[in-house]
């Protein structure tokens, strides 16, 4: 059973969480899949959205995990945001970001008064009126709210819960200003990933669970989109959101069966 | 120097917070100005967004401020929160409110669990990632979501404060359910005002510091409207806010002599 649009993929753009694993585990079938998928010489990136994590904290993860996936094959929308930065005149950062995550952004210098940017990622247990006021001020006093990505929610084993797109929509409610987004569904952070594969947007197909990010951003910026039903997925958030998948499959390990 | 459009004028709705007081203090000849208002027999309603008191204590605030309102004068969106859920059918509420304006709400069923609506309000210090997260869940649970305002910011005597429309925003965003708003800009507040005045909107005319709120809301829905250079007033702000008040005045101290 051959899906008609994969017959010119040489490459893949894979989301992490909620496509290859969960939580603290592993997505039955994903190990395997991507050993298959390396077997066959197919080029692929991870795409993530998490900003709770360095680059180097989240390779460890995946790697305790047993996924075989090089740290030059991820793509976070938390080192996307400081390659963005790195392309700006001298900017100084306030950071909304957990410990771990900051230490990319350690070439950046930090300002907590009157910053260029205001970097929103995932604080985690952190959010509270007072680190909102203070953002709303800087960006009201001339700073540039750069959101590394502005998720609506996603999957753990207890259920759904809020994403910080929650936050990044109330700072640009509030100030007026709207925000720079980094990750996903932003066509720049496809671009980036195509350029690192040397291919065409029609040559890589993207799996995702997210039906905005992964599946509507992947489609705007020109990809076919496979939709997992693993991770975030629901079909009612499908039917509502008024994009189509391309193809829908159980998840990552149905994969095989397709190319 | 008499003001054209006051010529018809048989009464006022008036903001509260930056018109006739800032933080603890009244503004200066605002009491003067009320009792004038009061002695020239016109009509006046004191509409405010505050939901930080009940309606019992937001009068004996102002009445320890020397300031001659009647409980009866003041609308507060809090209270017009409490007349929209009578409308409704047996409606359970989770209350997103400290506890003083709680009392409003009493006599409506508390579910913390899967309510029929969010009532989102002003939580001070309490605003968390839990906080969102639940009312989040709830509303994907089926709950509505009534906003008592959506106000951006407000002036303090440390500067601007940032307001909870940053929150009822952040979650329309990732609900993708649009909130139910009840106090300023809605013109179903104002209509509010004038049924309880008996007058038109042509013969009402509104006093306010907030461009958006109290200026733009008012002549939405027919009214002339005044701005004061106290409270949250920012040149800038209402430049970029591309609403033009029919005057600006520097306070309401100010008002007698366009009367």
């Amino acid at each position: 059973m051959k899906s008609q649009f994969f017959s010119n993929a040489k490459g893949l753009l894979i989301d992490l969480d909620g496509v290859v694993y969960v939580g603290d585990g592993a997505i039955d079938g994903a190990v395997e899949t991507i050993n298959w998928l390396k077997e066959k010489s197919l080029a692929c990136r991870f795409l993530t959205n998490t900003t709770t994590r360095s680059l180097a904290s989240l390779h460890s993860k995946l790697t305790d995990l047993g996924l075989p996936i090089d740290k030059q094959e991820i793509i976070s929308a938390t080192y996307a945001g400081v390659l963005y930065l790195r392309q700006q005149d001298r900017p100084s950062c306030h950071l909304l970001l957990t410990d771990d995550p900051k230490d990319d952004f350690a070439e950046f210098p930090q300002n907590d008064i009157n910053p260029n940017y205001v970097v929103v990622g995932d604080l985690a247990k952190s959010w509270s009126y007072d680190v909102m006021n203070r953002a709303f001020n800087m960006i009201l006093g001339g700073a540039k709210l750069l959101a590394l990505h502005k998720g609506r929610y996603w999957q753990t084993e207890e259920g759904l819960r809020m994403d910080i797109g929650a936050f990044v929509a109330g700072l640009e409610y509030v100030t007026g200003q709207e925000a720079v987004v980094i990750g996903k569904p932003s066509p720049q952070f496809f671009r980036m990933a195509l350029s690192d594969m040397g291919l065409t947007a029609d040559e890589v197909v993207m799996i995702g669970d997210d039906i905005h990010n992964d599946i509507g951003g992947a489609q705007k910026a020109g990809h076919k989109a496979v939709l997992v039903r693993t991770g975030k997925y629901r079909s009612d958030l499908v039917e509502q959101s008024g994009i189509e998948p391309d193809l829908v499959i159980d998840s990552i390990a149905q994969l095989p069966d397709y190319l």
